[in-house]
């Protein structure tokens, strides 16, 4: 019996998660979508199957190993073949480095990078033995430099960016393209709109990332052909400085 | 009176130039070409015009500011307006330090970083007033990383990306996309298969770059909305080292 | 009453941390120097006082919050204002990304860069206030590249130079001087000589690095004027591929 | 006859290039050093000489290599073996990408850059065939950024920093040093003081390099013996942003 290629999206938030889900749905994956809360990913199903696509919300803790191995070994016995996992946890805190606490420093990590790694692995070992597939960890401005206030973050970020560096030296070879896009600048969300109101009101000029934007990069990775991978690209609004 | 939009091609070669310049012709751009000899452009033009494109041939030394100025003034005037920029002349040597020329390096510098300052210039002209454009330098692996035997390619071409990247941190609040993808493996070339039987023999497993594949990309950079633009991505094949 | 200035060496192992604790040593310093076992810092120990020096073993697990403020609250209290703290445990293990397990990734990440997260904020808390002081994260290769094996290593590694980079920025303009210095080659070490002996057998070119040789340049770092800091620097034998 | 080692400086300029000068003549080098017009060297032989130093000025421009050969082959014959060389020309200018003239453009990389590769590949001419020597070339800001305004300089100074790096893989394993120090702030110059005052007021905190510092660390640097090696290092003072 055919099966429709499976997309995972790990953090499908309200942004940049869920427009990359809603993009790989479009082309016809099964979308398996996870959040800690299953709860909160009624909409993005509900959003999925009203444009005649399919979705599986699964509440799940990435940085627990058992649920993670479980979640792939589910996925690919009753759903379908993973073809494509996309790591979209992040964990933005913002601290001096006097301020940060034990537990902040190793929950960022734990959230940013050990769930990266536990995805990435579960998705190697499926995706190995077929010798395709495309895994996407999202980066982010403190993957690339270390600042004032983001000790934590940055520590995260470069942990991250180091896993999916590794990754794509180790698993290109075996036919698994691994990216790493670097989202540099604010993305329309509504954490930004209540937080920052001055940097959401720059909408009306493109100055914040369009998540479907974002989400059309991705799909694009994916359909990169094997000749021509991109390991890293950065994404940022016109206007913003870097 | 309507005039289609230019693409330009500066080093509008065999391979990457020409497949570029493909790809824009196909949306309906103008193409204007340059090679150093005009003959040489026979092939691509009367291709694009088969495929009921429009192109434009130009004998031009990019080297030579005088050329560079009146080829985009000509452009401007009688053709149409300029809406992207291709810069994509190379100039890959490799000899030891003490066996490189001062003819070498300077030749190789003016060739990889001077034409494209050149065309980079004469580019943000035109392209400031109008508040959009798309500018973009073709990079290499010699634009990271210096090694044994290539200072005066790696130097020309180091030389290339801090031109893109002082350009974009510049013209992106004036609305300019500039963007330096970089080529880190083997094009697929009559130059590498008749030097570099070899790796030419890897294109059967996709191991070496279609260049219609690069050319590909480089038409999605200019499609990227401007809240998400990317400056700098890698493109190799799946099973190069890097 | 005067007290010397004291400087703690977390992780002084037989190689580089011996040779940095004996080098401030020279100069006067108390040296505090710990191990996860006590025992194992007696020749250490004895060195440093057969040279008329003064040294303080701790045992100490530096990924134990606790542990570590409590081990700094006693220097400061019981022994003499922290002036250097040089942070020096690795944690080098290669292991391809699908048989690097969930416990290996985390004690990795835990040794190299929580616990030098720990190291660098109770310094911090010390030095602050007194608006000077020296902190040093001992750097690796894969502090800056990530690459087939090497998931779990690079990835704690980025995570301790973020670290370093972000508190450098934060604290440079506290008076405090942060510096990650990058080993990238073998060290002199038991470990190279019983495992790699041909490595090893490089020593008689100067192949390999000489511990006292790292130490000198940690003693150099700490003794640049506040106008001429060094944040990276790079340290490899000459006949080192890079 | 023994004759004393030599020390080459090309741009033994008022600040740093004289400083270093000074700093190897102490250590009872030969130094020679150039400037285009060589009547400004006459202060720094008077006061190397008054420390009895020996020094020998030379005009030069070192822009044009037959200048350079000769400068080179006349010292290796008449006065000593040449066992460092430290390069210090700089080019800051500052200019739009539309207001940068071909002329700047050009002049900027010929002084940065070509002189570089004249003074690296003379310098590497003498000192292969003895498997001994190091060649420092001076960095800045610019080596590792492209900014607004500094399309000329930093393409200049990246074209320089790859020239480092493709000679340091090339000639470290041929027993010669390359470095390149990246100098990250303003230097205390007549220059800065004059054109930058509220820079220069920095100076009472020690917010600008002393130029003899600098040349502290390219004695330093030199002094690496060859297991421990640094090819690139930052300098910059602690309230520095960066």
């Amino acid at each position: 019996m055919y099966r429709s290629p499976v997309a995972v999206v790990i953090g499908a938030g309200d942004a940049t998660g869920s427009a990359v889900a809603k993009r790989f749905a479009k082309e016809g994956f099964t979308l398996c979508v996870t959040r800690r809360s299953v709860d909160k990913l009624n909409t993005l199903v509900s959003d999925i199957e009203a444009a005649s696509g399919v979705a599986k919300p699964f509440g799940c803790d990435a940085r627990v190993e058992k649920e993670m191995v479980e979640l792939f070994a589910h996925i690919e016995k009753d759903i379908g073949p993973i073809e494509v996992v996309v790591f979209n946890i992040g964990a933005n805190v913002h601290f001096s480095i006097v301020e940060t606490t034990e537990r902040v420093f190793r929950k960022v990590w734990e959230m940013a990078a050990l769930s990266g790694f536990l995805t990435g692995r579960e998705a190697a070992k499926v995706m190995i033995p077929r010798g395709k597939g495309t895994i996407i960890f999202t980066g982010a401005t403190a993957s690339l430099r270390g600042s004032k206030g983001f000790s934590a973050f940055a520590s995260a970020k470069f942990a991250l960016r180091a896993l999916a560096q590794s990754m794509a030296r180790e698993l290109g070879p075996k036919g698994i393209h691994v990216a790493h896009p670097i989202i540099d600048g604010a993305i329309d969300t509504a954490f930004i709109r209540d937080n920052f109101p001055e940097r959401y009101a720059l909408k009306d000029q493109d100055g914040i990332l369009n998540p479907e934007h974002i989400a059309e990069q991705y799909w694009q990775l994916h359909c990169q052909p094997r000749d021509s991978w991109t390991h890293e690209l950065d994404l940022r609004p016109w206007m913003e400085t870097f």
